[in-house]
């Protein structure tokens, strides 16, 4: 089975790590829309439209399944997605809603969800929770926190500051959504800032237990990746080699 | 005359604002491609082609004269915008050189650049200092400072850890090209870190020193400015608002 995996940049590069570690599927096409990325600061109408070019550009490809591993697409462009695709699409948010359901039992846990502009204010993560009884959720902006990784910081003190900057005045978080594809890839950082180890919940991972759930079967084959991009497609694919 | 202005976001503001305390023009048009910002960090192709669009959106609007704010359309894009318009272009790059070179006479000064990845790449402002005899240039991409300045950060820890981050092994500047419309916006913050006082070339001042010597006249009045956005109009309104 051939899965597309749908990105606003590098970022998604973390699900589809997770779907390289843990086959699911023969065939991963990767699209990430560079030459338009971020789309955490831009409008709702803006991200809408830019998600339904891409399924024009899955439309290429015969894929059987599509990933969005974007939280801000997911977030707001899952159904008008869906409306024009014939195959089932993923978005990141219900599988990291279920992923934390299935590990934090206790309704007053701390939970902290940290995303772009546009999935923090869409409250899709929030919502959810609050749906399933959680009480004490914390929703924070920290789309600076982008940039950063993609300049390849992942420690030292640029990340310590941004980290203070954000966090210095929070609750201890028992659990922290990393709501953004880019977060995975600073976990460490944000795990040690608070001393209390809370548990992480990465979009690629809980991407994977979810599929698996579905009914989908781990493949003990890694698949074939293919990366596009919008933009310049080498410099993607450099990041690629690095990341994957 | 009506002017317009085209930046990739916000940060054309900057000069937009050189033009309001300092009247050229009766009317400016502004207009930020805030869908599709940044532009620093992507190809030249996909920036020619977005510089291209902006030609069409102005050619609603009777414009005498166009400036492109942004260093990186001003750096790869102007050639193309000019074979499509029928009216003068002016980008910042050489005003920002005139004015340096109408203030630093010692061509062994140290000189230090900083822009985005794309204009640093460009490498337009360097081979012009070096056609004018300087011997001691620095070019550096400083695009974290970028996302820093849309967050409202002008000061504290995090500017100061990513100044330290950027700056730390530099020689001492005499001068700083600002080769990005958000820098000025922390133009204290990076004359501080030096304790020499450089001196600062500023996009917007130095286009309205150039625009001056090539005939323009200054006007008494402060000029009209309207605003529009290729994504969410109103939030970039209210950045207008915020900083002129």
């Amino acid at each position: 089975m051939k899965v597309g995996i749908f990105d606003s940049g590098a970022g998604g590069l973390t699900v589809a790590k997770s779907l390289i570690e843990h086959p699911i599927f023969n065939e991963i096409i990767y699209y990430g829309d560079t030459a338009r990325v971020p789309y955490g600061p831009k409008d709702s109408n803006t991200i809408i439209r830019y998600a339904l070019e891409a399924i024009e550009f899955f439309n290429n490809f015969n894929i059987d399944a599509l990933i969005t591993a974007c939280n801000t697409v997911s977030a707001y462009a899952l159904p008008s997605m869906r409306s024009k695709a014939n195959y089932p699409i993923f978005g990141v948010i219900e599988p990291g809603i279920l992923a934390l359901h299935n590990r934090i039992k206790d309704k007053n846990a701390n939970i902290l969800i940290i995303g772009t502009r546009a999935t923090i204010n869409s409250r899709r993560y929030e919502d959810e929770l609050i749906k399933l009884g959680y009480k004490n959720i914390t929703s924070l902006q920290t789309g600076m926190l982008v940039p950063i990784v993609e300049e390849g910081i992942t420690e030292g003190k640029v990340l310590d500051a941004m980290l203070e900057y954000y966090f210095h005045n929070l609750n201890i978080p028992d659990a922290i959504i990393l709501g953004c594809t880019h977060f995975p890839l600073i976990a460490n950082a944000i795990g040690d800032y608070f001393h209390n180890k809370p548990l992480l919940i990465h979009s690629g991972d809980a991407m994977v237990e979810y599929l698996l759930n579905q009914g989908y079967k781990a493949l003990e084959k890694e698949p074939q990746i293919t990366i596009y991009a919008s933009d310049n497609v080498y410099q993607l694919r450099q990041i690629a080699a690095q990341w994957l």
